[in-house]
């Protein structure tokens, strides 16, 4: 039995991980602590768990007792406060899962620029690993440090991969509009969250200026093997969860080159380009559990993600055009659904326990 | 023309004052205030109104300015500040409609027991009218401080006003379940209204503690002659505006006495009275615009109330129990509408003038 | 391994059941139908199964295939056309448990009065159990052919039956305001329910006239040992699911009878009475997992309630009244959870499995 | 007072022109009729209006009738409906503002391949004037016939004719990433558009395919002189009105030709192409009361529009590409308002009346 520790357990993210975790049969969470005023049985804070776990959640905490308790720990954690703990834990042999964006960006000045603070633990960026199983499993298994990604991040990643990994679009064309239900803001108090301005609205926000840009970018850029910049529009949704993206690039019209011993000529056989891009998807996720690519002309939505730790994704083939639409849960593929899938890979569990 | 000022124009009570005011052909908004950080043009806070209006918000109350400029101030504030403005504009031979609860209740001591502050203005409560002109209509014309009422109250009055004025139930039985949008929350900062929390959601909160049901229990009992404490519960609904409240009250089987020179029995002629409800209210409500009674087995619903200052009611005469089911929009007949309603009446304008 | 089958798979109720069974350990879907145009994947109808299951719905019932392929069959049928499945699959041999209402209103003239139709299969009605665990589970354990209560009837009784148990209200007092999302009215093409007319919106319906009304009074008349009529009146929210049920009732003076082994004197001890209420709810569901009453001043929401098969139950006590707030998610606790909790009781399976 | 008639009355576009019409000073509604299944008061299809109006709704139509009460007949109808009215009253010197797509398309292929009929007045649409007052206003107020745009058009367009004025952009690289509450589909019985299965959801729809992509390509093409192939993709909101259009395009090199007397030059004086964008659209716009352009770094929202006749817009300068977003009302500046928009511009009546 596997024993592990949520530190930041009020928030959205937070509360995702214990609904997890109670159902996981080879871990058990042995520890829980936020920014709370005193310490309380979590069921004060979630009262949808009563019944279902007796913890106390810990105002305070006390990193001997996290150290003993636990193997392994998530950091639920504004960005910038995650970077304070993980030394310590790894320090303390503990490996550590942080579903927040400090050690995400490998270049410390775009971490700094985006999220406006001192990096205080830029030696071990380096060595976290970007905890998106379907491109970097193999990594994953071994880590230490998994930075899990964000969400818009996993969602236009899992969306692009193919498509740059086979060289089929230009890669500066790429335009990514976004769509987010609330809670991917976290759980705080702010009047612009306040239910009578998000229902009924619609909005654009951080207009090619969102922090998980940059993210992106890095991430497009090590898969495209050369330096990318994409657009970037989010929009805030008046829906609990789920994400949304349409995204849009050109065809390239060089020819795709081998990648690993696969082609996309063989991927799609003698039938023409254009008509492979859903054979090409197929091939590249299938042995993907969590990404479902959808048939053609059928496009995913928002319901048939919600409260799954899937990635369906519909492709259209538009003459010059790619058009990709792919959506996830934000709080679960998108956060706390791909940690405990990160986790699962690095204790051997079988990759969905949880999950299904 | 009519100069009047909003202090509180921030709030979504006076965000309706706004939208309703701009429209009406004998009165112009001479005057805005509201706290917020600096002074800027009211389309910066609500960009809804640009191309209406280059208003300048002050945030700083400047009486002088205020009384230059305005023959009428609304103020719409949250409750405990009100009656730090009122006196002085009163003093200076302004007429006041406020907003707040601050001068609502005759009894002081309920006051300071539901809103937990001292009253810093005992003296005037005597002399301000309640609001609600279907019932007062006479006393607030001539009124030079108009304490508007609750939304609560407000839909509850109207629907009750009828049974009681006729003695037809029991007044120790009426409970209220009361079900409103999350405006009537105000427009602030807290956890508790993320959108996230209320979407989807519904709670009852303050269960018969709620700071209206003094309000309700005063007025009903004006209208009774004697005391009455209903049992109201209020939740909160996913929805932006509007209330819906659902009443049950016993049957009393007092023989209904005369009230002015219409019994109803001579309302209701020689059919037995359990048939003759729908027959009582309409003609209580036969010259009241904004009252709407709907016909036998029709119950009201928020969206036909929505954006105007009607107030919607069904009947339903179930054996020895009257169901009354009402509804308004809590911004317009449950605040601004009715504050313009009154302004209307106090200034001898058309009673609907820029309310249809 | 126990053979279910589902006969109604692609309305709410269906795809509940379905999402539930995958996931239950000792229970497998060996068949599908549903009144669709041609047989396909239920994946082609739920997208959301993509990758759960393989599984075919046919369009047309094929009785020697269900006998043939399930051991237990869930009718999640309109109402009046589970009758026509239900006595062949018993005469089969096959235990059945109907979601419809069919087989839960012992009297059969009511049901012909609030369903419009003739009843079909009379005499099996007084062998149906009334699957509510909480009150029947001795019965639903050898049970062949389970009545599966309704969403508003589950909410109501576990509400009420510990006040009728020990006597503790007057019967004919009993008052239901009861609010549902849409999900409860089945998933059909009706404008009434298009997105733009709910959304926004809350209106009471079939005030005093709906269908679970004669299914509330017969089991509330049970418990109470005389016949209750309540006065009820549902309201349609503007989520997808979830009921709250806010229940008035006035207090009883009598001396509450001993019952079984148990009396309220002996349950709250010396304290008074009205102070005691909690403690007598929480012995009452002391070995309930599902129902979870909570402490004084809280109250329910659908959001903890939201996906679970838990009854969460709050209760005030109102000087000559008392008012008990409940709550479930319509779609499990009130119609596939428990329909899964029953089949868990009658197989000696863990109730909880695949519950929580 | 000029007499109007509605054909279509009982959709979402003629609640939303009885709604306007019943407000303005000089036009009154004369007649009413829709496909119902009797002759009925208006108030009995939409309550709301009680009050306001004792108007009858006709369930024929009688074309004497209606060319005796009217002077001006809006078909508020579906699309291939309007041409079988619109012929007749041209016919009887009656103006007919259309809102369905029948007279938009000149290109008649167009038109019956993407509404699927046969075209039975191809000789008029030549003779229709496209109502977009902000492009058209001189050709509308002679006009006998308009073809109210649609609303995907109507926001697109606005947002895209000063790009294209002055050829700041490549014409086909046009992406335009849509998003639009549900009432845009109309107001009919639909299991899609069931509350339950749009709350909490977004999906793409009729990717690349929508009807209102020729529409906008033909007044793309006109305005910038060739032949312009947009990329549209539509989605579905959970909120009952208004359209936000997020749109992409690769910016031009090419030196901006004068247009009329004015040039970007001209107009931009010596600042930089890039940072004058937001110049070039208040100018464009600069007397256009219902086109309001946000400042830099604002983009607008849903609510800042809804229950207006306003298009708001927001520019961002993105290197070499330009993002425009825009919002609507679909049922006002996208329909209905439009129409009386168009109405007030055939008349002589002040442009705005009844409109803000």
């Amino acid at each position: 039995m596997l024993n592990v520790g949520i530190i930041g357990a009020s928030g959205y993210a937070g509360e995702e991980l214990i609904d997890i975790l109670l159902s996981h049969p080879q871990a058990r969470i042995n520890y829980l602590a936020a920014k709370i005023d005193m310490s309380q049985p979590i069921t004060k804070i979630f009262p949808r768990f009563k019944e279902r776990t007796a913890l106390i959640c810990n105002n305070e905490i006390d990193l001997k007792e996290v150290c003993t308790k636990c193997d392994l720990v998530f950091l639920a954690l504004p960005h910038t406060v995650s970077m304070e703990f993980a030394p310590k834990l790894l320090a303390a042999g503990k490996k550590v899962i942080d579903l927040s964006a400090d050690y995400r960006l490998k270049d410390v000045s775009l971490y700094e620029k985006f999220y406006g603070v001192k990096h205080k633990d830029k030696a071990r960026i380096k060595e976290a690993i970007y905890g998106l199983p379907e491109i970097y499993r193999n990594r994953i298994k071994p880590a230490k440090l998994i930075a899990n990604p964000g969400c818009y991040p996993t969602v236009s990643l899992l969306a692009l991969a193919p498509l740059l990994a086979f060289n089929l679009i230009e890669p500066e064309s790429i335009i990514i509009d976004a769509k987010s239900g609330t809670t991917g803001a976290g759980r705080k108090a702010a009047l612009e969250f306040f239910f009578s301005e998000i229902n009924e609205d619609l909005r654009a926000y951080k207009v090619n200026a969102h922090q998980h840009m940059p993210e992106i970018n890095q991430e497009l850029s090590f898969l495209a093997g050369k330096k990318i910049a994409v657009t970037f529009v989010p929009h805030l949704l008046p829906v609990n969860r789920g994400i949304l993206a349409t995204i849009y690039a050109k065809k390239s019209n060089k020819v795709p080159p081998k990648i690993g011993e696969t082609s996309p000529a063989k991927l799609a056989g003698t039938k023409s380009q254009s008509h492979k891009l859903l054979d090409i998807y197929k091939k590249f996720y299938k042995d993907e559990l969590f990404v479902r690519v959808k048939e053609e002309k059928e496009f995913p939505n928002l319901k048939d993600v919600r409260g799954t730790n899937f990635c369906d994704i519909g492709i259209h083939d538009d003459k010059d055009k790619i058009i990709v639409i792919a959506c996830i849960d934000n709080l679960l593929k998108g956060a706390s659904g791909q940690a405990v899938q990160n986790m699962n890979i690095m204790y051997n569990f079988p990759e969905y326990t949880a999950l299904l």
